[in-house]
């Protein structure tokens, strides 16, 4: 479909025709676009911009993901299909792995979603032979690779459904969620909840690594200051006062 | 999928799979699973549930349906997927006419979401045989028919799109629509507003019909009484308040 240039929405609808297209090729599943409309709807109440507040989150992420031993980035459908490059990026300059999850799992897409992946410059995507299960979960969902996701010690899981967010956080792992919906179980459950869209997220955490990474004692003091609670809290408020702004 | 019966949003689970199976189908397009995850979103931000905003603007809805001379009900792919039956129902009891009008409409497309209306118990259903034009639109969705869009004096537009809801009301129509976001152009363009999920929206229109089909003081005042943009900052208010609740 044309989309015309002067669309009020057009970045939305472009990105919309992208995940419609993923879709076919079976990278982003059927109730992988319900969910993207959910984020979308909440990134507009947050007038589709990163409040504050995630950017705190963001840049106390980046913290954690340069202290950690073994640090993952848990990708599925949706979150390959909105910011592939982004993501390789970040892993490389962290350096932190990168493993496909899914919800509705098949190796005929997780191999479509590793290879959308390596098409985007990874060069070691973990996910397609998963050797461990997470305890908590029954589904498929569990499968995780040792080498991985298994072992990490922090996991940044972009889009994360609430079951397997709260198993992550029982197995003891630091757990920094990317969810637009401040109320989610996965933001609630979650060491680290930003609140902000993904293709943003993941490229204001890009910014933050230069700065952090060679700066144990700034990590430390990121990471000691931080209320993932209080910071939730305020962004509810960011939300209401941008509703209260739309009707003066 | 198999959904345990424990879950806690089993009743959403189950509808996004429905959803799913109709977009396979044909009836529910790509783009319309992101306008229903958009809407799941702003419903649970409303705690899932009918603010009393919400069942006052489908009271007064229902007093302008009874009141006009062509009240027609616009249906689109979302809208009898998520509550053909609902809809029938309700275009029965006014008397109203239901006319079919799809964003990304083709042929193919339009008899598939009319075959599936007359199946939930439709027995005129308007909409193959386009034959007028709404000004204002450039796409197919200005197509619409003589006896029905286009004569109309009042149009239900349940999940209605910005450019067609202001186009309908330049048109010089009353226009009641459903939407869960307060603030889109559509909710902010409608004559009435109704901000709730759709299939509870129709069944309490449907409770009002009895009340108010013989009582013409009571519509009338009904429609004098009610201010939509108040209403809208009303809801907004709501929503904030379900924030607030959800972090004490």
């Amino acid at each position: 479909m044309e989309i015309p240039k002067d669309h009020p929405r057009r970045k939305s609808l472009e990105t919309r025709e992208r995940l419609a297209e993923l879709s076919r090729e079976g990278i982003v599943s059927i109730t992988g676009l319900i969910a993207h409309g959910r984020g979308e709807a909440f990134d507009y109440l947050l007038g589709e911009k990163t409040v504050k507040e995630a950017a705190v989150a963001e840049e106390v992420a980046v913290a954690y993901l340069l202290e950690a031993k073994n640090p993952v980035i848990s990708v599925n459908g949706n979150v390959a299909a909105l910011c592939a490059q982004e993501i390789v990026r970040l892993a490389k300059s962290l350096p932190a792995k990168i493993e496909v999850n899914l919800f509705h799992r098949s190796n005929e897409r997780v191999e479509k979603v590793c290879a959308y992946l390596e098409r985007a410059g990874a060069t070691h995507v973990l996910g397609r032979k998963p050797d461990a299960r997470l305890e908590g979960i029954s589904s498929d969902r569990a499968l995780c690779t040792r080498e991985g996701i298994y072992t990490a010690d922090v996991v940044l899981v972009p889009l994360e459904d609430g079951d397997r967010a709260e198993a992550l956080v029982r197995a003891g792992k630091v757990v920094i969620a990317i969810d637009l919906n401040p109320l989610s179980r996965t933001s609630r459950t979650a060491t680290i909840s930003i609140v902000d869209e993904v293709t943003r997220a993941i490229s204001n955490m890009q910014q933050f690594v230069p700065k952090l990474k060679d700066n144990q004692l700034a990590r430390k003091e990121l990471i000691l200051n931080f209320d993932n609670k209080r910071n939730l809290r305020e962004i509810a408020r960011a939300i209401c006062r941008y509703l209260d702004s739309q009707f003066q």
